[in-house]
């Protein structure tokens, strides 16, 4: 890469004064497409043109303005913290991005400061701030990123893949937070980060790779993913069928992707002595466990997990994706328009979506 | 060590017919003083004459006959399962002990042949019998055990230190299931594992080692122990006075001794984001938690523990004892004849006493 | 499982008095095929039918009487150490293997009371006896072994491929060694056991696995067993090679497996900052690195591999096998009679093959 | 702390014009104290009063003008890697530290972009400019930093302490790298770093700790870190005597400071089965090794170290220090006014000195 190094902002392109964005105007249901000040890169920040954006589970959050939405965010703000775009311009002190690169971003601005931080932890900073929830994000046609937040996308990777790293991100930690290469691996929930996480469980050397879900749809997209089995723990015994699967040794492994009580319970148990369950997940409540049965006396380990790995988990997707290993394409099952992102919203809340990319205003799909 | 080799059994001593033990006679509360016939080592085993043995926890559910001893044994049964003894005899095969030598005893007696057997993990045996539980165990003259199960005291530690290398040995293993070294470790709960778990984190190069419990006696054990501050969750908040010990940092691992679900949930709020918790007691009932503010967005780690390591634990006690960095004599209060076993359970029902330890008939304090 | 609990030998068929076997008969090169007494499984030991084995290097150093194995054989000693049999007899106190099973076998017999064994690191026992060396091994009609050191071989694996269990074994050990998914692996060497190295790599989630050796013939089969590329060394600078392959990034890891000095040099200096080396090839003699800037300087991480890990090594290798996610046949290029034992050390000696199979007398291929 | 949030310079001081400094002025032995500008702190740069600076080993090569040094300096440079200052001038952007913050510094400056950045492993970042080497370092009254580097001194530890946590930290990313609670740890050459170890080995829970060295100097000097024996390797043998240390148990890890090839193939041949060798001793030449029998067959792992983790090191190291475990001091010998240099150099090149501090002008020791 040629660096350009620079204590002035450089840029190429003439920059419009404005732009087209989704954002979150007021503290209710809805988010709007407004006409806002196109961004401009601070000292180490870059502007990106946006090429392509997911939608997220957390946006139905913040659209549906629920007690997490109302707790948390301050509009206005425009949404959306998945996209790849391309760096059209460099802030003041950027070194490490050229104009015209075309990079992924991780959505948590950290602080770099904190111990967290400091210690190769800065996905539990203390003091994160998230794009497209806490300051603008993607759901535009520019966003200003803070540079060392960008990932160059592997070449030859498809734009709509290179446009969910960050999610995909979240199963990639998810899977790599403990043994994978030869294991029985069970993912809990085929959302679109648990369909994510067996192709990931796959390509990364589990051995086997099953995926349970309630939802026909969901199951159906899991097994597009390639998962070895499919179970519809609302008709199957899921403790029941992975001992049969796994010929009576049980799961090296579950990724908790569902935030369901039973489905932690069922995972628990299904686990061989000495497995591992790390959990992505968010319950909406708190639950409880029979901490003795399920965990103490099985010697299991739990793990937390939020965000990604900053940045471990990038450079071990990029191998993945970049070698051909890791194709997630099944699990994105719809590109659209950003225009109409009221349709993405409600073909998700009905569940009839995987991942769903949006298309910016002026880009072609 | 000179090796015996032998297809035969081998003895010094003029083997007697009978001796005295304290045995689970029936299923109901208490237990008996009786005489038994002294037992027989078979092929791989050895008969050890007793020379000190512990009184734990697990010994009063069993002398109260609660749900859970109901549900597990079927009496009668010699119990006792932390023992120091000599070995009088080696059944036949045995190699690996000489007459004469001294021995403390793992008390999981495992099956050599299962998944987790065969892959270095002992402590999570599918088929673990417990001597003193399911087979006969220490509380007696003589015990028989197999040749594996014994450990080599290492020389010059007090016999009464011996005796609760099984005790201890729950507490190394939960100390080092996580990063120790430099760091701001919590011992939650001071009953005996409680207590010695914070010489072992302090021998082991915890940095600050802190220790909380409700009771005023076993908090004076847990200054005896050395820990750097101990904190009485029942007049303090453990929270902030946590934060205040370690200037704001938190606690980079709680070691979970309690089963007490407060002490769990101010243990994981204490720790740090990325910390974990070893949880090492039983908690009497299932409880709740909520998992994404105490364990999810921190991404905290958490292990179940049970039993030692077969036998890396056992080797890093060795260690930690022989070379003078342990001693866990202040957390043993009493040292009594084996005769008043009664008395000894009262006083722990009472909770009046730290470890207990017992001097069996013949053997002198 | 059914569990054949015996203090007796068991057994349905009706034992031959003697076999054929290929002794190494004379501290002089060569082997002979002999008729020797079948062996009787003796307490803990299994009594196997073989239906396989390996031709492994040692065997060509045993054969050819060379300085190693003149300081470690004491002749007569029926040679070969990787083989697979059914089971038709049980030694006194055996339950873990029942007649009619078909097993793979741990080819070292160690001696699970040094601190190794009873630490989880039978690898490195420091007693360790090996089948076919020490102790009579498989190139026979019949092997009598510890029957903890038989593996069930997975249901639906190819015969000759559960005969290479032990040899694959040594390249899952190194592989696993250190971190595997996504990475970028090269293995150095492409003998065997290089050759199963390939295909673990890449089955165990690898990103990009590449193979260098000097000869053609192996660099084809190399190529077969699916290595995303291979370097001659003889004819291509391995280190620019791997950084145009690598994109600059350069290796995560590498499989050391010639125990050339040379190789290991480039393959230090290909690895990135921070990479790792496991190393399983024997040099034939010591020779000199520069530490500083192949090793201290880039903060790389270097393990001596031995052996398997017992039996961690062997789950990982079924599990891998099992779910078809592994594959070596294409390292085997020769199933023999093991009657023409001679021609296969030729072959061998000429590099005019992988790993070779042979048939046991009364065996069919 | 308070932050202060600035686009601009922040101070509180009247900066000088010039100050004293020990300079590297030509391609020749020596260095000189000359008046030079005071650095003025760029953005995200720090300026420090120099409190106290130590005297490494490096700077020896520097003075002497060896090949190393003429292969990598530029004069002129002000030298010095190793200082404590107080912060009196906050460059553009800085928000980290407080005017008034006593803090000790990492010499690596790092690029925070390339992949061992990236990936928490700042440590082997490939383009590192060291303090004192390749840019202007501490010794001198005031010197500018990265804010980054910055790391706050632990209340109440000395000051000459707080001067030399970066070599400690050297010495806590050696111990840190392998097993260190509970093990037996050798530090093989007792140099400033090698003495440190001995303490960091003990405060971080060694079971015991040896040393050796050829200086009976040097050795004293461990003695009094309270290394648990000390070997003069000059007259005797080191593998017997570790070997009657540990009771025939061996190491479990070796700290090798020495770069001396008879040390690092003594401490590999007095390794237990399984060990570890950490090395960052620099070797002067390339060397030999007996692979097979040092590291192959006993399973052993070697880390190459460099530098300190950033800042995972440095927060060990505060935690050891600030809790009062480690004390470093017996390994300080000597502290001298900055404008005795060339005394140091003379102390330390004749082998009588340990660690030196300096102290700049118009501080007061």
């Amino acid at each position: 890469m040629t660096q350009t190094m620079t204590a002035e902002t450089t840029r190429t392109h003439t920059r419009a004064a404005t732009m087209r964005a989704i954002v979150k105007t007021q503290a209710a249901q809805g988010a709007e497409i407004r006409e806002v000040p196109v961004p401009v890169p601070g000292p180490g920040e870059i502007l990106l043109k946006v090429k392509r954006a997911g939608v997220c589970g957390t946006d139905l959050h913040i659209w549906a303005w629920d007690r997490w939405a109302q707790s948390r965010m301050k509009p206005p703000v425009t949404i959306g913290h998945e996209f790849v775009g391309e760096v059209i311009e460099l802030g003041p002190g950027v070194t490490s991005a050229t104009l015209g690169d075309l990079v992924s971003c991780e959505s948590h601005v950290v602080c770099q400061t904190c111990l967290s931080c400091r210690t190769g932890n800065g996905h539990v900073c203390e003091n994160t701030k998230i794009l497209g929830v806490d300051i603008n994000g993607g759901f535009a046609e520019y966003v200003a990123v803070p540079a060392v937040n960008a990932w160059h996308v592997p070449p030859n990777i498809p734009i709509e893949m290179a446009a969910c790293m960050e999610p995909c991100g979240n199963a990639v930690h998810t899977a790599f937070a403990g043994p994978l290469s030869g294991c029985n691996i069970a993912v809990t929930g085929c959302g679109p980060i648990g369909l994510f996480a067996i192709g990931v469980a796959r390509a990364a050397g589990a051995a086997r790779v099953f995926a349970s879900d309630v939802s026909a749809y969901r199951l159906d997209l899991a097994r597009k993913m390639q998962a070895d089995a499919v179970i519809d723990s609302s008709k199957e015994n899921f403790v029941e069928r992975v001992h049969e699967l796994t010929h009576g040794r049980g799961l090296d492994g579950v990724l908790e992707m569902s935030g369901h009580p039973a489905a932690m319970r069922d995972g628990l148990a299904a686990l061989r002595m000495g497995g591992r369950m790390s959990m992505l997940g968010l319950p909406t409540e708190p639950f409880e466990l029979d901490w003795n049965r399920l965990v103490i006396f099985k010697g299991i380990t739990l793990h937390g997990i939020i965000g990604r790995r900053m940045y471990d988990t990038w450079y071990q997707m990029d191998q993945l994706m970049g070698s051909g290993r890791l194709d997630i394409r099944p699990a994105i099952t719809h590109v659209m328009d950003m225009e109409k992102f009221d349709d993405a919203i409600a073909l998700l809340r009905e569940g009839k979506a995987g991942k769903v990319v949006l298309v910016p205003w002026g880009e072609k799909a």
